[in-house]
């Protein structure tokens, strides 16, 4: 099986690449735990080719790769550009020591006030966008580092990061909770976001009580998970509320994550449109191939 | 040299001894690493006399301790007692194998909604209430986990945790900002305390900023940790406004973080009146030995 052109998605801890036919479809799926953490600058190329090298034919095939990959750890650095912008665009092509790969790498975007970065979730930006040209709104990607995006006119306006899956983990695995939080989630989650939502400020506050209330009156584990999940959440939305309130919102994320921030907008009387990471990814790399290979 | 008591702050990782005067002096201080969480049960009894025994007589020696050594996984536990109440009182007398040791262990206090404890705390704020009976406001102790209490009438009324030297450290020791965040102290604290005091609500969405301005524009490590200090310490104040907003507030504890507290609290427009941790610890540890051996 020959691909017409490759799609990759390679982020910090995976790699995963389609071979994708000549009218756009996916005739072919494979992954792999290289990294970009894992990589030194001279073994990307190999970790590619043990991967695609059978989809390879003499001639050279367009490769379009987007993720950690094009920072300045990775292969090669792809320039942040800077928003306002349109989400996809200004790949970088990549010389190769095997001539059967035309390498490219999409870049991330910046905003310089206030700062903020993203690499990878542009292109799932991008690839809803492709589908929803006239979309106006919020778009919400959650992850370790979830990304709100301000999205106009089929282009990026602003963004800003929240680090709320980050600080879930080292608080549920790391902190003095970890005795008290248990690894599902039990009753209480609604409950916990509204409270956040109703009095944001006093979100500080209310952590230690999960283990006090375990300590004091045998707080089922998986409640205190599902009670630290809505508080952190729930914080979260309150902070981007000036994006998503009285907006249309989009959710673009793998299916766990995202119903739980679903069930979070839910609380705050918000419906929002969800959107498969993995499709969305797709959608922003054939977007970029076609403007790379018309 | 004998002791007349011994007053003993063991904690979670340091065991700290103060040979007692009749006169309430304090005639020598030992300390050693041998905290809570390094000893088996049956190992606190000799930790203690390879730290104490020269000052022991013949006789029994009276021996008061307060912190983590009375928790469940301490030397014997002294079961916390229920806020409203007095901050000390209520010692448990702990059999030893040495009769020269005639040992106390003082309970930490709970609260039951919302649920809350502090082990160790208690001791400070009756030694700071017996200097000051006439104290009605807020005590502030700063610590990995900041404890705030209501103090009425010589009694603790109620008090809260906050967990914000414990998430200080997650964040920059191990979580991405620790590429951000340097050693030492910048500028910028004052300010951004100020920020997180006018909007508590958006401190979430401005932590990963703190990596992201070093990305983009190279901000000083220095900065980053004064920025990261603040927001969180502005967050913990925002999160406690209704415990200290125009009352009188005292700071108990170790002189940096306490310090940085009271430039929090200035900031805020309130001026904090200043109380040595230790000195405070000895006058509780005096207090409870008037009560036990008058």
């Amino acid at each position: 099986m020959r691909a017409d052109w490759i799609a990759v998605d390679w982020g910090t801890s995976n790699l995963r690449a389609w071979a994708m036919g000549a009218d756009g479809s996916a005739l072919a799926e494979a992954s792999s735990g290289d990294g970009m953490a894992g990589l030194a600058r001279e073994a990307f190329e190999g970790a590619l080719l043990s991967l695609v090298g059978t989809w390879l034919g003499e001639d050279a095939t367009t490769v379009i790769a987007c993720g950690m990959v094009g920072s300045r750890q990775g292969w090669a650095e792809a320039p942040y550009r800077a928003v306002p912008c349109a989400p996809a665009g200004g790949a970088v092509r990549v010389e190769t020591r095997d001539p059967r790969l035309a390498m490219h790498i999409l870049p991330g975007l910046k905003q310089m006030d206030p700062p903020d970065v993203m690499r990878g979730e542009e292109t799932q930006v991008a690839g809803f966008l492709a589908c929803e040209p006239d979309f106006e709104g919020a778009l919400c990607l959650p992850g370790t580092h979830s990304k709100w995006v301000e999205a106009a006119g089929g282009r990026v306006a602003a963004f800003r990061t929240v680090m709320t899956g980050e600080i879930f983990a080292l608080l549920s695995k790391s902190s003095v909770l970890r005795h008290s939080v248990g690894a599902t989630m039990g009753a209480g989650f609604e409950a916990t976001v509204d409270e956040a939502l109703a009095a944001p400020e006093a979100v500080p506050a209310h952590l230690f009580a999960l283990r006090a209330g375990d300590l004091l009156s045998d707080v089922a584990p998986e409640d205190a998970r599902a009670r630290l999940s809505g508080l952190l959440i729930g914080a979260e939305l309150a902070a981007m509320a000036g994006r998503w309130r009285g907006r249309p919102v989009a959710l673009i994320g793998a299916s766990g994550l995202a119903a739980l921030y679903a069930r979070a907008l839910d609380v705050a009387g918000v419906s929002a449109h969800m959107a498969d990471g993995t499709a969305c990814t797709l959608d922003g790399l054939r977007a970029a191939h076609a403007e790379i290979a018309p």
